[in-house]
C-alpha cells in the first residue's frame, strides 16, 4: 500500500466513547491542501458540517488538518459551535496554522453535548505524535458501529509522473448520502486547485457514495472531504482530469461497497442494476426504491430470489414503466420475464444467493437507454438488535 | 355489534394457501349497492386491481358483491386477468348479477399463477352458504401474516334513522398505502349515490390510509371500497353528509390503528404528531419520515428515547424547518427543546415507552401552523424473521 506523500496521521483514545478504544484522530497534511467537500443535506446539521463549511469557505478551500471524533456526532448540542471552535483554534495554534484551515468532523451519538476538553487536552500529544504511517488506525479511530475498517489506495502514472489516492470512510447505519456519506476522506499528493477537485469530486460522489443505501436514514453529519497537497510535484493538465476523476470514482466505488458490505447486521452486499429506464435520473430512482425495500432486502437475507417483492419496490418508485417489458435477474439467473415469473430452479438460485454478494438487475426493454448503479446490503435480526440497544 | 342491513357474508377454504385456513370469502349485497373505491399508485397492479376498476367505472358504480382470496396476490402472473375475470363470470351467474357488478380481490404472494376453478369450483357452496353474521369470518379469512381480525363497526342517528357502517381490512406488511391500503372493505346501509361516497372516501382516506405505515412498501393490491346499499331505507341530504364523513373517518383511523398495532413483528403501535410546519403537507411529509426510518422504530422497538433519531428523520424529510424551535415530546415527556436535549429521565421515558402505544410528538415553534398525525408500529427482529421466510 502506497499513501500519498505529505499527509501525516495521529490517534489516541480521549474518553469521548465509553469502550477504550480510539476515538480521536488527526490528518495532517504538509504543505496546506487544496480541498473540496460536500455535506449532508438533512435539514438538522452538526456543528462541525457547519464550521467545516465555513472554513472551507473562509480559507478559499485551503486546508491543513482534517481534526475527527467517533463517540459523539456533536449535533444538536446546546454547545456544539463553542466546542468544534475551540478544538479547531487549540489545534492551529499548535500546528501553527489559520483556524480555518482545520476541518472538524464528528461522529457518534446525536443530542449528548461533547465536552471540548477532553479533546484540547489530548491535541500536543496527537501533534507530536503524528506519522506517515498512522493511516489505517484513523480509519480504526472512526469506527462507531462499524466491525471493520474501510479504505482503499489508488496509484497511477500521469505525464507528470506518479500519484497516489488513499480514501478512507466509516459509516454502517443512518447511511443514504444525500450530498455525501457519514465520514469520508480523500487524500492524494497530486497538485490540484480546490475548483478542480470540485470538479472530480461532484461526479465521482453521484456514482458512488449518492447510490448507497443502507437503510434510507441520511445522517446529520455526512461529509467527504477530498485533499490534494501537491507533495508529488505532480501537477494534472486540463486533458488528465478525466483520467483523475475516473480514479477517484473508482476508488469511492471501492469505498462505498466497504460500507455496503459491512451495513449494521449484514451478511451480503447488494448490488443493484437498473437498465432501460426513461433516463439515469429514473433509474437510480428505481434502484433506490428497491434498495431501500426492506421487503426486498429480508427476502435477500433468506436467500429467498422473492422478485414479486422486487417489482413491487420498482413500481412504488414514483416514476413510469411497463411490467410487461420487464425482466429481472438474480445472480445472473433470469427469475422474471415481461412482468411474469420465468423458468428457472428456485433451489439453484437460493443457492447461488448463499454467496456473500448478491446481484439484483432489472431491464425494461424498449428504446429508453436510462441505467444506474445502487449499492446496499440485506435486512437481519442484528440491525434491530444493534440498534434497539445502541445508545444503552 | 350492529352490522349494516342487507349484506351477506360467506368463507371456506379453497386450497390457495397450504395452511388449512379459509381463504376465499365473499361479500353480497342485495339489493345492489353504490359503490367507490380507491386502488394502488403502484406501477405494478395486480389483475383484480384493474378489473375492479374497470368493473366499477363499466358499473357505473355499483356492486353486488366482492369475491376476495387470500394466499395469493394474483398480481405479475401470466393468467392474471383471465383468471379473475372467471371468478367473476362465474359468480355473476350464480348471483344472476352482470359481472361488471362483481368486484375481486387478492393478497398474498405476488408472482405465482392462480389456478381459477380452486375458485369457481367452490362458488357454488359459498353462495349457498351466505348468511348475514358471517362478517366476522370473511375479516379472518382475508388475513395473511394479520395476527388478529380487524374490523369497526359504527351506528348512527340521522335526521331519516339509524344508518350503521361496518368496515373490515388486513394488512401487517408491504404498507405504505399511496391511494389506499392493501384490502379495505366498508360496508354501510345508507342510501348514498357512487358520487357522494366518493366525496366522503377521499379526504377520509386522506386522514387515515394515506396516513399509514409499517415498512414503507406500497402494495401491489391495495384497495379500499365503500360500499352502500340503501337498506336502512335512510337517505343522507347535503346538510348530513359532513357527519357521515366524519363517522367515516373515525371508523377509518380505527382500522388503521388496527393495521399499525399488528404491524409484521410489531410490539407498539406508535403515533406521530407534527405541528407548526410550513402547511398540512409539509407536516405530513415530516411526520412520514419519521414513521419510515428504521433507526427511529428500532429506537421505539428498545424503549429508547433517542430524540436525535427523531430529529434526524424530521431533518431528511426535505422539508425546510428550523431545529433550533423544535420540541420533541416521547409519550407526553419533552426530550428535545429547540433542537437540543431537554432536562428529563431516561429512566422514567422508557420506563412509559413499555406501554404498549408510544406517542411522538414533534413541535415546530413560530407562526406557522400545518399538522399532520401518522400512524406506524415499532421494528423488531420479528419483521426480519416474518419476511426473510414468509414464502418458504
Amino acid at each position: 500500500m502506497r499513501l500519498p506523500l505529505g499527509y501525516r496521521y495521529a490517534t489516541c483514545y480521549a474518553g469521548i466513547r465509553q469502550e477504550r478504544k480510539d476515538d480521536l484522530a488527526l490528518i495532517v497534511s504538509d504543505p496546506a491542501a487544496s480541498a473540496a467537500a460536500m455535506f449532508t443535506t438533512n435539514a438538522v446539521r452538526a456543528a462541525p458540517v457547519k464550521l467545516s463549511e465555513q472554513h472551507l469557505r473562509a480559507s478559499g478551500g485551503k486546508m491543513r488538518a482534517v481534526l475527527i471524533n467517533a463517540g459523539n456526532a456533536n449535533c444538536a448540542t446546546r454547545t456544539g459551535e463553542r466546542v468544534a471552535r475551540e478544538c479547531c483554534r487549540t489545534l492551529a495554534r499548535l500546528l501553527r496554522a489559520p483556524a480555518n484551515q482545520i476541518l472538524p468532523a464528528s461522529t457518534g451519538v446525536i443530542g449528548a453535548e461533547l465536552d471540548a476538553s477532553l479533546i484540547t487536552r489530548r491535541l500536543p500529544e496527537l501533534v507530536a505524535g503524528l506519522s506517515e504511517d498512522g493511516f489505517e488506525r484513523v480509519a480504526r479511530a472512526i469506527m462507531t458501529t462499524d466491525t471493520t475498517p474501510k479504505f482503499a489506495t489508488a496509484e497511477a502514472a500521469f505525464r507528470g509522473g506518479h500519484i497516489r489516492i488513499a480514501g478512507l470512510t466509516k459509516g454502517a447505519g443512518m447511511i443514504q448520502p444525500n450530498m455525501a456519506t457519514m465520514l469520508a476522506f480523500v487524500l492524494t499528493d497530486a497538485q490540484m486547485t480546490p475548483v478542480e477537485l470540485w470538479e472530480a469530486l461532484t461526479p465521482a460522489v453521484e456514482q458512488t457514495y449518492h447510490r448507497l443505501s443502507v437503510d434510507g436514514d441520511t445522517s446529520t453529519n455526512d461529509t467527504i472531504l477530498l485533499a490534494a497537497n501537491g507533495a508529488s510535484g505532480v501537477t494534472l493538465p486540463r486533458s488528465e482530469q478525466k483520467l483523475f476523476r475516473e480514479l477517484l470514482t473508482r476508488l469511492l466505488e471501492d469505498l462505498v461497497r466497504k460500507i455496503a458490505r459491512d451495513g449494521e447486521g449484514a451478511r451480503r452486499l447488494i448490488t443493484i442494476e437498473v437498465e432501460g429506464a426513461l433516463n439515469d435520473a429514473a433509474a437510480a430512482q428505481i434502484a433506490r426504491s428497491i434498495a431501500n425495500s426492506p421487503l426486498v432486502k429480508t427476502a435477500v437475507a433468506g436467500a429467498d430470489a422473492n422478485w414479486g417483492r422486487i417489482l413491487m419496490a420498482a413500481g412504488k418508485a414514483g416514476v413510469p414503466f411497463d411490467p410487461a417489458r420487464t425482466d429481472i435477474y438474480v445472480q445472473g439467473v433470469a427469475v422474471c420475464r415481461s412482468g411474469v415469473a420465468a423458468q428457472f430452479s428456485e433451489e439453484e438460485v437460493e443457492e447461488k444467493m448463499r454467496a456473500p454478494e448478491c446481484s439484483i438487475r432489472l431491464v425494461i426493454r424498449g428504446r429508453h437507454r436510462g441505467r444506474a448503479r445502487f449499492f446496499t446490503c440485506d435486512l437481519t435480526e442484528d440491525y434491530i438488535r444493534i440498534n434497539a440497544e445502541y445508545r444503552t
